[in-house]
């Protein structure tokens, strides 16, 4: 073929994606049609000569990733898999774009179709979490060997990712580790929705990739010799690579193009119809003609033979490899943390729970090697990091400590990244006040249904001194409102161990790991039931003679234990509940709920806001927690200022007593 | 006096600073002596020669501003207020450093002390919000000139602050629109907690802020000379400008300097006393020889004169200057707004709450010259533009609507800033869903308690086809526990117009409009009482003679009206009560609250998470919510698919009745 022809093909190809888009768009009346026709001469480049990938095996371990950073322009992720030939997709879906129940959702959702490598949406998630692709795969390349994992990470972004703050800090971690197998393909086409680019920004991204060690390209990005040597180049770069791909927004219609008009609604009929003469594109809607389709089939099949060659070396590779892959636990993995635990009971072990989580940590890292732990700048308060650790640096990947930097928000997307590419298991540490910056990732993280953890220190007024901007007061509440997190909240060693444990163990779902910054007694006197693992338990007294029910979490359960001691020598019986993952306990069955909580009268006591405590005390109970926000001050003299004391407990069964 | 007694001046009283910090921190056992002790030299050449204030008079309208982003050196602050002669500040004061309740708590805390510009501690917010205040200097320059508004905005961070994504997000938009009286001073002294920089970071900082438009100068951060000459050339510039400072961390204390030993605890009674013997300091602990002292307050009343100038031409400029300096709403400003709410009642308007929000701000922009607004890049679809506002551009202040660009978070820190300048009043707007991205932003004007708008639209899954990473969920019930934090979610025009009242009123509580994608009927029959300020009230039924209570919010007040009409056919009297904002609700006296909810059982209907709800319907009442994320797909079919419509809230009546 000459050149011509192929950029013929290429062409054909290209126009196969828009016209997908722009019918399917049409069709549900709603979606994004300017980015996918803007960038489908490059992501036909992209798809057709480099992206190493097999349809039939979606999840193949070893294949490039690729994240649509720019979420909305959905529609090319769609086309693309569709064209290349997943059968997870058919042209039925493509129809149904947009439609409740359909595989093709607004934005591109991960486990909801075969194919997508992450949701994305919440711009500058994307191209952030690829940081977290490219890392693990350094990682793992460097434990398993070029054989078994080497592959590229792919982004398509446009200026909103370019814009968002998270999208800097990623970069500049990016840069920092020379993670040089990340290529991102930037959509430079001048456009958002308010308008041109240049009316809020002015940034020179070009010098703003250097600055953060970023090798940078630039090319015509309908140009298709041009895209192709660019990727080229990029994939022999020694640094990330930042390719800017000058495009034209929505390109292709005739009188939409260029605008922010195409940007986010259907061109509407009339446009489509020009654009189809002046593209030349005589089929009718979801029709791809047999030609271009073979042509892309074929493009899907680029992959087969790396991927048999590579399913060979897996299949010899042994055990340790099948686990990564699988994210499968060692055997006896819990043996040191069940240790832990009963000598803590033993020795009636008095540390802050950070530290129990540093103990549990040198009781899981050496037996979990998928784990890679890390900080945003506070190891050595989180208590992060433990002996043996490596830390992770540029050039030399066979670590297991990450260091963030200031960067919570990247954090909380890498560790998404790690945990979506497989093969390792992401925690994460920083102030508890402080997860508000990476909340959106969270978030994300919850909604993908993906294992992360997030060790938050510092968790309540008894980070004492440092005032009200360090210390958590909404954010128990806040993380308890959101679906499919868990918030533990363990109130010593045994249930810190629990929460380890559980966290692990929860693949699919993110968990929070509140701890404190202060001392709290050993409280458990047995660990060997998983009490944690129910979310709530009676942990003094007895249920079927109380009186009164004290719930509570973390650094409280320690005073609802004094409070009941009291109470026991003035002759009021009353039980104490520790309740360190609300979450938990309300899977619970119905039955069990109400064998814990009991018809006594209820208080709750938690040094956060009361908000949403109401759920297991009702109207009637009592609740002792925090009104505002915190102060500066001794923690100890905190916790009186602000009554969430033995003294207050006692009291307050008494006035329920009363009533 | 000659440069070498000059310098030797310059280098006692930057020794004040380091000794009040370190002996201060000592005292406490607490705190963060590294960035002082580095950065007194800085300090002192700023705010001897250059800053504009008046001790006497610490919130004239006119002074520099100053942020000392990297809150955690608070002692730095404290030093200078206490040295320069502020009132409010004593030695004693210095003495008391983090004690509970001293002024001079752990970070420095806006209301608390006078001289504090701005709370800091969490990174990247005060670089940030300073960007707003030097744009809120323009904006006011333009429209009252030199004489009245003409001022600079300093800036004190370290590498926290750069490394924080929000702050590229805000240099971004300072450079974009040239703010060229913001000076940024960065304690370069290569040190975080976790080490030194380039173990997290290797950003070239200087080519960093080049890319955005930025001003750049380097300067020896212990040369008195090198600094002024900077400062003064700062000054001059068309352009923001970043001078980094090269200084070592803890300068002067012998053993720890240049280590991040010294940056987060104290220094320790041995190493302070090296430090008095190697800066040949022998004064006792928190004193100060006399004539540093004198040096000192001489240097507080070098801006006696220009505030003098300044107190005349304010007397002279009338009463609209006068106003905007007092923060005080132009008389009859809602005239217009009561105008709206009376039309629309009688038209019965239906509109979304977003366009409702649109119309409000048609009928309050132009009688509230204070309102600057803005979006970030969203302007179209949140509806904050209206007719006559012009747009902010580099070089032509005289506008009130601000293209933020994608940049939430530092829309958010942008609009404290323009808060805390004074004379305007901000509102931002961006999809609710989003404003996770700016939630740390948001409560630290909750801490501050300032006011702020925040226009979220596209409230629930009534987003529709864009899916869950676009559909809020958890977000309600996140900012409900959130201190002082007003969350409104009105149900039609009415109520719109009373949120949007209520938050321009509250000057002291930021306010957030929860508003609908979708189109929502007019349910208010009268708009004469101003129902949403008591949080809850009923719009529909009997207070006296009701079988049930349906509290709902927003988009679900008008299916909860349904639902009643449909009972009431059936012979079932229930009572509907709006609560839009269950904090104004909280805070109504009891009998109030229980009058408005009545005995009878409660459902509670709102499309979100039902965290939270118990506290009005109690445990025997029935919530109709959401219990994970949402999905895509048309909005309509999306309420069914989960469940919220009339026909669910009419069956959840029975069943309660039948209980």
């Amino acid at each position: 073929m000459n050149l011509f022809n192929h950029d013929k093909q290429l062409k054909s190809m290209a126009d196969a994606i828009r016209f997908l888009t722009a019918d399917a768009i049409e069709k549900s009346k709603s979606g994004h049609p300017g980015m996918p026709l803007g960038m489908a001469d490059v992501a036909t480049v992209l798809f057709t000569k480099f992206i190493k990938l097999n349809p039939e095996a979606p999840r193949w371990f070893d294949r490039d990733r690729f994240v649509l950073s720019a979420g909305h322009g959905s529609m090319l992720i769609y086309s693309l898999l569709y064209l290349l030939g997943y059968k997870d997709i058919s042209i039925d879906d493509i129809r149904n774009f947009r439609q409740l129940g359909a595989k093709t959702a607004g934005h591109p959702e991960y486990g909801h179709l075969a194919g997508i490598d992450m949701t994305t949406g919440p711009l500058g998630q994307g191209i952030s979490s690829a940081v977290g692709m490219a890392l693990a795969e350094r990682i793992l390349n460097a434990r398993f060997g070029d054989e078994l994992c080497s592959h590229y990470t792919y982004v398509i972004n446009g200026d909103g990712c370019l814009m968002e703050g998270i999208s800097e800090e990623a970069i500049s971690l990016a840069g920092h580790l020379g993670l040089n197998k990340l290529i991102v393909l930037w959509d430079n086409n001048n456009i958002t929705i308010d308008g041109t680019v240049d009316k809020a920004n002015s940034t020179d991204q070009i010098m703003r990739f250097r600055a953060v060690g970023w090798n940078t390209l630039d090319v015509d990005g309908h140009d298709y010799s041009q895209i192709e040597k660019a990727i080229s180049q990029a994939q022999e770069s020694d640094k990330p690579t930042l390719i800017s791909c000058r495009t034209k927004i929505g390109f292709g219609a005739p009188t939409k193009c260029g605008t922010s008009k195409c940007h986010g609604s259907p061109l509407g009929a009339e446009e489509v119809a020009a654009m189809r003469k002046a593209l030349q594109w005589n089929y009718e809607p979801f029709e791809v003609p047999e030609d271009i389709l073979q042509a892309w089939r074929n493009a899907g099949r680029r992959g087969m033979d790396a991927y048999k060659v590579w399913e060979q070396k897996a299949q010899t590779a042994g055990q340790p490899f099948a686990d990564y892959i699988a994210n499968k636990l060692p055997a006896n993995w819990t043996e040191a943390l069940t240790e832990l635990k009963r000598k803590a009971v033993a020795e009636k072990t008095k540390v802050a729970t950070r530290k129990a989580s540093q103990m549990c940590l040198e009781a899981i890292v050496p037996h979990v090697p998928q784990i890679v732990g890390g900080s945003a700048d506070l190891a050595a308060s989180n208590l992060t990091l433990v002996d043996g650790m490596k830390t992770i640096v540029k050039g030399d990947y066979d670590g297991n400590n990450i260091m963030y930097g200031i960067r919570e928000h990247a954090m909380g997307a890498v560790m998404n990244g790690l945990s979506l590419h497989g093969g390792v298991i992401p925690y994460g540490g920083t102030f508890f006040v402080f997860s508000d910056y990476m909340r959106p990732a969270m978030r994300l993280a919850a909604l993908m249904g993906i294992r992360a953890i997030y060790v938050l220190t510092h968790d309540s007024i008894g980070v004492g001194e440092d005032g009200p901007t360090h210390q958590p007061v909404e954010h128990l509440a806040s993380y308890r409102s959101m679906p499919n997190i868990l918030t533990f909240r363990p109130c010593d060693v045994v249930e810190t161990a629990e929460a380890w444990q559980l966290a692990i163990e929860s693949e699919h779902t993110p968990s929070i790991l509140a701890l404190s910054r202060q001392g709290l007694p050993l409280l458990r006197t047995s660990s060997e039931i998983l009490e944690s693992a129910r979310g709530g338990y009676i942990i003094r007294g007895d249920k079927d003679n109380r009186q009164a029910t004290l719930i509570a979490t973390g650094s409280e359960v320690s005073l609802a234990v004094s409070a009941r001691d009291r109470l026991k020598e003035e002759g009021i019986e009353v039980a104490v509940v520790s309740m360190p993952c609300t979450e938990l306990f309300d899977r619970q069955p119905l039955d069990y709920q109400e064998e814990i909580l009991g018809a006594a009268p209820r208080i709750a006591i938690e040094a956060a806001s009361k908000f949403g405590w109401e759920k297991y005390v009702g109207l009637d109970g009592d609740i002792i927690g925090m009104d505002g926000f915190g102060a500066s001050g001794p923690a100890e003299q905190l916790y009186e200022h602000f009554g969430i004391t033995v003294e207050e407990i006692v009291d307050s069964v008494k006035n329920l007593l009363k009533k």
